[in-house]
């Protein structure tokens, strides 16, 4: 969905991520940071002019140190608060640790089990970003450096209360947590009550790409809740997200005391947010209704 | 707010706007259609690829013919929707047509009229955009090319139901537009219910512009509403938007037969967008509390 340009600007390098619609999202580089090939993807760090260090996998881009909070928080609060009493999460993916803090802060949960294929993207968060990397070590984490695809289809029935697909785009390996016999698998993974929550696409310049995932997921789970979130460095500034549930009856307000607390310290979840982020252009509702 | 960088990405010329942050926006570019110098400003037309037709106002993108819709519903709908009866409605620049386009679809006004102080932004609409040009020959459209500021100096107290400060970003001629003289004169224009709407900047990148923006109509109006509108041509995909009331006690739902029949033409606007637009992520919400 990419390619990767550098140019001179102002006598900065520049990194650019092309989407295939022709738009693209431009940085001011200070200086390249790392440029790691792993046996899954080439990984780039770099340190822009404004915000903090740029993360790339395979020319797109993962996060930006300035931004990353509007990803993580919804991906974790919007299921979390939304299931009576989250108490085992399982993670595929999101080994920038990200996720992981965010799921730490709610106090029922006991067991966050993160699946993460690259070890490399693990080290890069722990060598140069703490701040997202600081649940790596905590108690209630198990970090499972292995295939999440196989840790879900050999997951035992009714395991897990919430899963968290944090997945790079559907390209490569990645292509699989778009499709159907792997949300089968995560089905039978959660409990009846279970929720498990995605990122897809762009719902403004990937509509036909978000339609497609949202009607998969409504071939497995009893209902599937479309909502989207700010995100300056992913294309068109916007990113739509899929909650999925096995059981469509259970309907959850975000608990106050711990809704209060979570707010305190984010920066971008929060109440309004949550129930404000399932509100979709006409453009994108037309679309969905019309599958 | 932006230089223009010309590179050469796959044969094709690219436009990209930087923003003060170190973020931009680029696009592949077809072609160029028009450059122009008027006496308020420099005007560009291009073909891109993908996004349709690209205006440019001295460096800084005014709309892309793929995603004007987004501004133009909001800007309007959200306003006119707030208001039980809005008869008379002023917009001060909007030279593009969007925004009048959209204010014909309602039918309680009798009277839109448009300052805008650059023919040559109606011309290029006129000649290159008939989507966007499609209501100034309009019954109901009264077109005045001239100094929105004296317009609304000039205005009869209490003679607008609605204005809409459609304007350009704070640098030049448009920075009155951002400040409290003008809106003073806004205030006494509106009827005793009057409401007034503007573009001001990025919420997430420009948020102290943002805050300064809303302090300032605080001082002036009886309340203010900020609200959040997705737009990929504009630095960080999101824009921050605010309504103002002379009368804070006044609370209308849209009317469901009214908006029935605009949501069936609308690509972004509907009721449950027009609600979520004014829920704030956190960290925005935290600095427009803190006023």
């Amino acid at each position: 969905m990419s390619d990767i340009v550098h140019t001179e600007d102002a006598g900065k390098l520049t990194f650019t991520e092309w989407d295939v619609s022709g738009i693209g999202i431009s940085w001011r580089l200070d200086h390249p940071i790392e440029h790691i090939t792993t046996p899954y993807q080439t990984i780039d760090l770099y340190e822009t002019d404004g915000f903090g260090k740029l993360l790339v996998h395979d020319g797109a881009v993962m996060l930006t140190e300035r931004d990353e909070h509007a990803y993580h928080e919804m991906l974790v609060h919007v299921p979390l608060f939304s299931h009576p009493n989250p108490k085992r999460v399982l993670v595929i993916g999101g080994g920038d640790g990200g996720t992981l803090r965010e799921i730490v802060k709610h106090s029922s949960v006991e067991l966050a089990r993160q699946v993460e294929i690259d070890e490399e993207v693990v080290n890069i968060a722990r060598n140069h970003m703490p701040q997202l990397a600081v649940a790596f070590d905590h108690p209630k984490v198990d970090l499972i450096i292995g295939d999440g695809i196989k840790a879900v289809e050999d997951a035992e029935p009714g395991s897990y209360d919430i899963i968290l697909v944090d997945s790079t785009d559907p390209i490569g390996p990645a292509v699989q947590l778009f499709e159907a016999p792997f949300y089968r698998n995560v089905h039978r993974a959660l409990t009846a009550d279970g929720i498990v929550a995605c990122q897809i696409a762009s719902p403004i310049l990937h509509l036909e790409q978000v339609k497609k995932v949202v009607t998969t997921l409504r071939g497995i789970f009893d209902s599937v809740e479309p909502f989207i979130v700010k995100i300056p460095a992913y294309p068109s500034g916007n990113w739509a997200f899929a909650m999925s549930r096995k059981n469509s009856k259970l309907r959850v307000e975000p608990d106050a005391a711990n809704a209060e607390a979570i707010e305190a310290e984010s920066q971008y979840w929060n109440r309004a947010i949550h129930k404000a982020a399932f509100a979709l252009p006409q453009r994108v509702k037309r679309a969905l209704e019309s599958n």
